[in-house]
């Protein structure tokens, strides 16, 4: 099994707060103590850094070391417009023009750095690019802005990719960019060739997804190009351990993702508030890890003429069989 | 108040049935004896017809006699590709050639009939064209069979509108055009002048959607082709009496309806199982009605400037003091 | 394994019509062909029916010869108190005293049929007990109407348990005894033996519920009384094929219903619209018994002591290997 | 329009942290700051305050003081056993004989608070009294201390009420008292007098439940102790402003407080991540206050003969004109 591609977040080794445990769950690390701690995690090979928040420009160099003395890639720079309560109204999508023009550049600036660091690809998720009640948002307008903004960064630097991560709602009732259609529709819009989708499969869960689905509608497009991993009820984005809920489905999407010859890197979003990280990222890549090496023991070719015809009640004592340890 | 536009779907007057009650909630009707009551409804001055299960191309000349002698327009013919079993697994994106050609057929066929009738528009909503199942569905396929086949059905009368209506599920647990995005995708791919997309409010609710947004997304790329009027609590398509549950985000609708110049119909598609249709359908009415009359009594150009700045506190009391009588 | 107790609903094998294809998926099919395609169904034993839309009193000694023939027990009867349109508002809980006073004789009488079939336990599941808008009802009253009929009809064979189904929505928009705990209400404050609670765990599910802490909660007080088994996405009761989505949860329930001593039926509730359903039966029971197989694998003992420490990371990983094939 | 029992917590006159923007959307304020901006709040008499969060026993002088000279009365005092980390894994209902130990503690120095201050009530909310993943909790293990816990901290103080609030999910994804039959379902098996429940109305959205028939089940069994007033869009408890989503629900809600003759407080469980409280305060009261004066416009007795005959088209169109300005 090849893991070269596996990765995760750095905050999922952070305090984790939340808005009633807003000192968080855990004590706040230094980030290398945070890449020790990763080091320890079953399989990965990568982690995601948020810019400016976990790192900025002059921490270039020492985070360029860091990665070298733990043996890391860096697979994908975040770009943090979210956590700093200037961004509360928007970032690219905001109506106030200063802050949008901020937003634009602090855009910029994560593809930079994206480029020093290797990691060639920069995540956007305009947490709070969106609207709470009805009646408050030019909608239109909105996005137009998200459109020209996106347009702009794009065109920064061509050889960096633009990744837009969709979600439906948090920390707004409502988001813009809700849906992998959505995302797909804005990427159109903004007609560039390094823009494409970021798919957080709790964030595809939580829309009402199919998660295979919307990958195999992004990968038509050329349009996948990140993965997030974790797991939650459909009913909102808990970021849990990958795997531990979802197991049909993300069978599925694994499934999917070898048909599609996806390359990209399997990454983790997650918050483990009471979890221990290092047990968490280890089990979400036994549990991702567990049914790749399913569908690796599936007869592929013969499984997707079954699925062409939708021979459901072939296809299905198939998978009972190769999942199940005692079926 | 222009009530011009206001229709029904002729099966609001049928038997209504469900799962659990086959037979239906109500004796069925003729035609006729529905259209006799269709006149009964506050304000109305169309109605929606099914091709071929509520008429067929025999009966044209019947139709239309009826529709004059009733003083009625017909506003929609809605392509019924889901009532016959036949039907069962998908319409236009059939895995099953020759029930895909069948539905090709039929759509042809209603936009004949559109033409013939005046109504110069057909719905078309692929109630089965979707999954149930995990492992089911060969996406990528299904989707390129649609595209394919609304192409060839656009170009059979480019002079009629083929307007497409989302849902996110049942029949099927999901359909592929679940939501305003996905439709507004499938019609940018599908690059035809006459095809656009029904909003039926209460699919819209259903899909976490806000109306008002979905509408004004829909209306900004020119296709935002026909209405339905129905509400739910969000969670399942019940197709209640309009305006009876989402009061606010119903006039939040009819106010950006009002902006964006809509000029279509404002037609009623229920299932008032345990309800007088008469009832249903001029309580709906009536409810729009006083929306749509709250609108009018606001200063728009002032509103849209602050909605603009995102002014919440500055438009929340005056939407209050326009709405509830005793504030 | 033991078998012995696995059923399913007779109405799986019949037409399955929905409020789009009101004729059904199917043809329907008279009972004795239902019951020999029963018979074909791997691992199952008993059936469920309907009175009086199954059978009537008149069949008993019909049904008894055909049950005999065909090897098979009788699980439960039903009580159909929502097929016929009379009940469209409601039945126990009705505020029309004479449709109220004919829902609680239809359950005396499906007791007297229980008590000459052998089933020796009734189904009730008030489908249209409940409202679909707001101010449509007077809350209190319907209660007590359903707490003072259930309790008569109790009275009226103390030796036939009366198992009343709770579901949170449809075909009415709301049901009044919606979860698990609002039945177990119910049943405590009806206050007789004879009365406890039917879980279907596609109900749990889409009423937000941990399937596993509705049986433990109902096992507690004494009154999970009977099981049936589907699948949905949480959303709605699509009533799909056993563990074919909430793999996990569905493992988990079962481990429960192990250490609860559970040593009722395990019977299947579903609507295999456009499935074979013998293949719908058959795969679901192969799911539940593969799962079984994994509860029967695991040391026991060790795991709830694990689980009263709630010591995720010692549990997560001993399911993982226990269930996952390959991991 | 009595308005002696306007209420708000002080918390929605705090910095708002979230679980992106951790450091708050706002600037933390000290109590008496707070106070201040609560005076300014339109129609508010009182406020709810978190023990030992908010103040501690050594501060009940002060607090006392402050109360005084803002001239507002103490509604409530909330046991805070959820914004401290310890409390992480459960208060009352925890695994940990420690933790459970101090949570009864806690219980008990805020009920000997809400005595000395006057609010002679307390809020027990066990956020984190609930699990995340299948197979991490001993479902009747947790029950049984939560009840335990609760009786003991009932006869602590006879004459202090014990209201218990249920939320179905945040931040654990499930909580043990989910929704207002299981907190009645717990009240029933504590048996103490002074214990009942707080209805946080968007709370019962979020459990999918009717606001009115919860408020009228939890009055019934004389349990109706205390009322949080938020909304949402039933998917996520977003603690928005009052009224500006479900204002057919919150009608309905306040007519049966009307009706079930409710003499507790009314009061604000907010968060205005955005907004500024004040505002957001004195907009929800106006709601609410508009909407109890559509209630005392209409003629009650008649209102209530027809919905006890559910009939819905009387009853829809007398509060269309009643509510709506122009209908």
């Amino acid at each position: 099994m090849d893991r070269e591609k596996y990765s995760a977040g750095v905050w999922v080794f952070g305090s984790c707060p939340d808005r009633f445990v807003s000192r968080g769950y855990k004590d706040a690390l230094p980030l290398e103590d945070r890449l020790k701690l990763v080091t320890e995690v079953w399989g990965i090979s990568g982690i995601e850094a948020q810019y400016p928040s976990d790192f900025s420009a002059e921490d270039v160099d020492r985070v360029k070391g860091l990665l070298e003395t733990y043996g890391l890639k860096l697979s994908m720079v975040c770009i943090d417009v979210y956590s700093d309560r200037k961004w509360q109204r928007g970032s690219l999508a905001a109506a106030d023009e200063p802050i949008r023009q901020a937003a634009i550049a602090t855009v910029k600036e994560a593809m930079d750095m994206a480029e020093q660091l290797g990691a060639m690809q920069v995540n956007f998720w305009g947490g709070h690019d969106g609207f709470d009640y009805p009646f408050q948002a030019d909608y239109a307008g909105a996005w137009t802005r998200l459109v020209e903004g996106l347009r702009e960064c794009a065109s920064h630097r061509p050889n960096v990719r633009l990744c837009i991560e969709y979600k439906a709602k948090e920390p707004r009732t409502h988001l813009y960019v809700d849906t992998a259609a959505k995302a797909l529709l804005l990427v159109n819009q903004v007609k560039r060739e390094n823009v494409g989708v970021t798919l957080d499969t709790g964030h595809s869960l939580m829309a009402g997804e199919n998660m295979a689905e919307a990958a195999s509608m992004l990968s038509s497009a050329g349009k996948l190009f990140h993965l997030h991993f974790n797991d939650n009820y459909r009913d909102w984005d808990h970021d849990m351990i990958a795997g531990t809920v979802h197991l049909w489905e993300y069978l599925e999407l694994l499934l999917w993702l070898r048909l599609l010859d996806y390359r990209g890197w399997y990454s983790l979003d997650m918050d483990p508030y009471r979890e221990d990280p290092v047990y968490a990222c280890s089990e979400s890549f036994r549990n991702i890890d567990a049914l790749r090496e399913v569908v690796n023991s599936l007869n592929l070719d013969h499984l997707r003429e079954e699925i062409k015809k939708e021979n459901l009640r072939e296809v299905q004592p198939l998978l009972r069989t190769a999942l199940i340890r005692s079926s």
